[in-house]
């Protein structure tokens, strides 16, 4: 693909993900050619051969290569911040994103850790969306140009994309999402978050459920829930996971929020998060959830639940180290190794 | 320490175990105060904060460091493969440190991939240990001199050890000294290895209970049963969980052989292995029981089950990721963001 479609409306996006490219199949099986080959007893590595498989699909091209792997954070603030849901104040989505800016997150030391380039998005922070107790969280025109702006904001050039999220309040978000999306009551997707407990927590619970009840008749598709219910930075996450689609770069999504924010296209077209893998299991308890709903399973479990897209760039590790065992191991021919079925 | 004590018999081993040095609290404590200071919500980075609390405790430093992060593979022969319980033939052990040496394998596309230093040591392989079904694997003289060559091998200026294993039939080994120490039955610790199955997998599952059986009288407490159903290789790891104790340096044990040959220190001492941690789950079914008797929990769940301390290293990713984080992240103060204590 030379040009990203132009996406003007819903309709436009909904065209658009009825027409999604698929895996290629040749660099696929050019990978599980292979990977029998190596010295190892088959399938000794477990899912690290399916990392490196995926990614040949996805890329379109054998070996896969990670030259550039690169981690898009989109920060957002959201309206129903204000009915007090998170154990901090909303003005440390704006300090957190200068922290990024500055190198002193977590993130920034994972980046640097696994050799991936950071770039962090922040989007209409002064402006948060509408609390959606109250009615959509976002109009279709800001849900579509915080789509579009995902689309476009990811670099191309990519091996391999990792996303993550910064807002306050946006587990919120992603509980409501996730209790429209699959159904069940509010509390099994609602958890601390950044570390709400008690009677807050209570709270949190009794917003998420509003927020899905006052937005009800409104949600008539899946990307109307993300509409109604997500954040800006929500929306742009979902519209990366699409451009990389186009694109060809395969995504690691991070944790709850960032899952909840792809989970409407998946629900809307099947299939559509199969470029995706979900890089770890975070400890907030809705994420097993949607895990499961989705049909997918987490690389790792680290208890981890920090978003900034933490867990994706500690999963490149495991990435890497797929494409090094594929791309790099010496065939039982070459080592002069006996195979099994030699004997 | 300055120097190893000198292990000539059982009994000079019985008596180091007795006498292993403990953490460096002053340093667990320094990183457990600056861990909250850290700009995230507390315990977001799930196990990662333990891991870099465990570094300093071992490493007896703060901030750890893991400038030098060394993996060392021992190999060895068993005598028991002559019974038919590997898919593979016995010359693949010396095959396979031939390819480890030319670079060739997975541990040395893995080694690159997170900077770790890899030794192989080969141990006596065209002098495999007895059959364990016949009577003990190792003399006392032989098992002693396996010990201290691991206790010796390794790099005392290393900052975290990896420790692996090459050796055809040692998962029958690794199955019987689980059976040894922990009970039940042989089909419970007995798994496909490289990938026996059927028939195959009924007669490792009866050497392996043959083996416990045979030397039943002889197993008098847990080194007894590391000398009489292991074999060189696994006696080496265990001297080399042993010096590192000494050195001060943390330890990443890799799957089911590896923990295996762990154990008995731990059955012998309890709070032996408090400076190892168990790198990843190994799809090797036995993995998951000696890991719940040893009261650990491994980092990862790859579903891989290839040895050659694989997975150890793999986590060093993790290692490396806690390391950065804590040691280079900014504090609340530091980045002027708003903590919950702070409303």
């Amino acid at each position: 693909m030379k040009k990203l479609p132009e996406i003007k409306s819903m309709d436009d996006l909904r065209a658009l993900l009825q027409d999604l490219p698929g895996p290629d199949d040749a660099a696929a099986r050019r990978a599980a050619a292979r990977e029998p080959q190596l010295t190892k007893p088959q399938g000794s590595l477990g899912r690290l051969e399916d990392l490196s498989k995926w990614l040949a699909a996805w890329q379109g091209r054998h070996p896969p290569r990670l030259d550039l792997v690169s981690a898009h954070v989109f920060a957002g603030n959201h309206g129903v911040a204000a009915r007090g849901v998170s154990a901090f104040p909303i003005e440390v989505t704006r300090q957190m994103v200068a922290n990024f800016l500055a190198g002193g997150a977590a993130i920034n030391q994972l980046c640097k850790t696994f050799d991936v380039a950071l770039t962090v998005d922040e989007m209409d922070l002064e402006r948060p969306t509408a609390d959606f107790t109250l009615g959509p969280a976002m109009t279709e025109a800001e849900f579509v140009h915080a789509f579009a702006f995902g689309m476009k904001a990811i670099d191309r050039d990519a091996d391999l994309l990792c996303l993550g999220e910064m807002g306050i309040a946006n587990t919120t978000s992603a509980a409501a999402i996730c209790l429209a999306l699959f159904g069940g009551t509010a509390d099994r997707w609602t958890g601390p978050g950044t570390g709400v407990e008690g009677e807050a927590l209570g709270r949190k619970t009794a917003v998420v459920g509003d927020g899905v009840a006052v937005n009800r008749a409104a949600m008539t598709d899946a990307l109307e829930v993300l509409r109604c219910l997500g954040g800006r930075e929500l929306a742009a996450i979902a519209g990366a996971v699409v451009s990389a689609r186009l694109w060809g770069i395969p995504v690691l999504l991070d944790g709850f929020v960032c899952t909840a924010a792809a989970a409407p296209l998946q629900a809307f077209r099947p299939g559509a998060l199969d470029h995706c893998r979900i890089a770890h299991g975070s400890a907030e308890p809705g994420h097993r959830h949607v895990v499961e709903h989705l049909g997918m399973r987490a690389l790792m479990h680290l208890d981890m639940r920090l978003g900034e897209a933490s867990g994706a760039v500690l999963a490149v590790g495991l990435a890497r180290a797929a494409v090094a065992c594929h791309a790099g191991m010496a065939t039982f021919h070459e080592a002069l190794v006996s195979n099994r079925s030699d004997f």
